[in-house]
């Protein structure tokens, strides 16, 4: 394998979140999934927004999360992603910019406008998004630059890609590039409905592209169908290189050919907000293995970060990631 | 392997239990070491006996536990354990066959009394248990029976057999023909602070003659003496055919040579008494496996079990066991 210039490179939505505090009266009011990421259209997307109450904006989307966490660690990343050329658009790039994540995405010119995710977040810390994609439908195996995935020890992709139409030709594309200079290919599953809308496309990705599995407890029993996570388990083991499944308060599990972790979820005092422990995970581990670290370290490293990013509202961290990183791992 | 009598050959510590209700104050004041096990002698026995509140009296011991529980389940079944020709001693005695277990020990004759436990559970379901051996100490190679060893699919022990001097000398005879028989060998580590006191030994044990292994998150850290459960895994792993290591609400992790399954704990709608939580774990589990089920099924059973025990008072099941597997298999 040739040098890197990036630990990792993610493809993901560029999207920006809007949080706000809402009761789960309001969410069943308004039909929402509780828990779940559901696409919704424009005017819906208004609708929901102008019904939700006061709210704050943050760049987010799953992978884009994750690289700015592994950013934050020390390791080096870029992100592509489409946004829009407008104001969201504008702050999207320059929070991605400023967390050290190298972004050279082409944004549209005349298309939709750039992403946004409402989050309803009700009192016990648990999300519930409803995601526009805008510009996002507009990524496309052209904004996956060749050089940038063959120069990345890891290209990371989110299983939400295989929602815009496009977006899935650019996964396949990064995975066959990646394959071809000899690097790994993860993948998020993202969320369990989205499995739910993809599953075939999913199991045939896993089964021959994707080295390093990421996936909640709900996401791969979605995927292989069953009522029991050790289930699950037997299904996904053998059938990527790696993966590492998390499962709440009760930590994770990460399973290689040969190899077997239980570990145990960080202890938090008050849990505010679960949007983006996922992403925070993957960041941790993603950041362990492309720093040469056994997988039980992976595992608990992506733990740490998940605690850390429950602990407060948004999916972006708080603290310097590297300072928590270290304080813990003492 | 020729044709077996029993499904499983148990040799543990013949008690009878004390149960009371207490207060976690009074364990302070008496200096009791609350969750674990602790070896008192007649005087401190009959000291804090009389300060106890109302307690009753049921046959108990942690083999002998998990025996009851195998007949219950329609599995056969002998105890060898050693109680004094005393009040006590007759209690356990029909209480032991009763359940169907063949028990064919003969009881002491002038020596100690029948061994009693006195466990306080305190308002959190936890148990600390005082146990005064008495009549136990005089179990030795001779009460072993190589017919009914050689006769039985497993030879279960628990490694609360070290603390009396001479029953180790019959937990060897009775390993080493069980081996010779071409039988399994089981055995529970039993509590944490007797890990402590005979961590060598039983790390020979596991190394040398066990073929099923039962721990609890704490024993198992406690062999290794490592400080995460994932720690205590990667120790284990190979160091016996299966290990099931039970983790209280967090369920249990069974593992094997080429195997892994972590499985979900049963829901409790009130923990009562976590008294003999372990050893109902074990009885379903061996029972199982006895009759040919695969681990993950074991597993389960066990759960199911231990579920069963914890939402009453006691060490013995309240249930007929039979159903309440069937119930939740179903």
């Amino acid at each position: 394998m040739s040098d890197t210039d990036f630990d990792v490179v993610g493809i993901g939505n560029a999207i920006v979140d809007v949080l706000a505090h809402a009761e789960d009266t309001f969410l069943e009011e308004q039909d929402l999934v509780k828990g779940a990421m559901t696409i919704v259209d424009a005017a819906t997307a208004e609708k929901i927004y102008g019904m939700m109450g006061p709210g704050i904006e943050m760049s987010g989307g799953s992978v884009a999360n994750t690289m700015a966490g592994i950013a934050s660690l020390g390791g080096s990343g870029a992100f592509i992603g489409k946004v829009c050329k407008d104001q969201l658009g504008e702050v999207f790039i320059r929070d991605i910019r400023a967390t050290g994540v190298s972004f050279t995405t082409a944004p549209g010119e005349n298309g939709a406008p750039t992403a946004r995710c409402l989050i309803c977040v009700t009192p016990d810390a648990e999300r519930t998004m409803q995601t526009f994609l805008g510009a996002c439908i507009d990524l496309g195996p052209e904004d996956v630059d060749d050089q940038v995935i063959g120069a990345s020890k890891v290209v990371y992709l989110e299983g939400y890609l295989w929602d815009p139409p496009r977006a899935k030709e650019a996964f396949i594309k990064a995975a066959k590039t990646a394959e071809q200079a000899g690097r790994q290919v993860a993948l998020s599953l993202s969320d369990p409905f989205c499995v739910d809308r993809h599953r075939d496309e999913f199991l045939d990705l896993v089964d021959n592209h994707v080295n390093i599995l990421f996936a909640n407890e709900d996401e791969i029993k979605s995927l292989y169908q069953v009522g029991e996570f050790d289930d699950a388990l037997q299904h996904v083991r053998g059938h990527c290189d790696i993966a590492a499944l998390t499962r709440s308060s009760q930590g994770s599990v990460v399973i290689a050919s040969d190899e077997v972790h239980v570990l145990n979820a960080e202890k938090v005092d008050h849990v505010v907000d679960t949007t983006g422990a996922g992403d925070s995970y993957a960041a941790g581990f993603l950041y362990g293995l492309t720093q040469g670290k056994d997988l039980a370290s992976c595992g608990r490293m992506g733990g740490i970060l998940a605690a850390e990013i429950i602990s407060h509202y948004g999916a972006r961290a708080e603290n310097n990631l590297k300072t928590v990183l270290n304080e813990k791992l003492k």
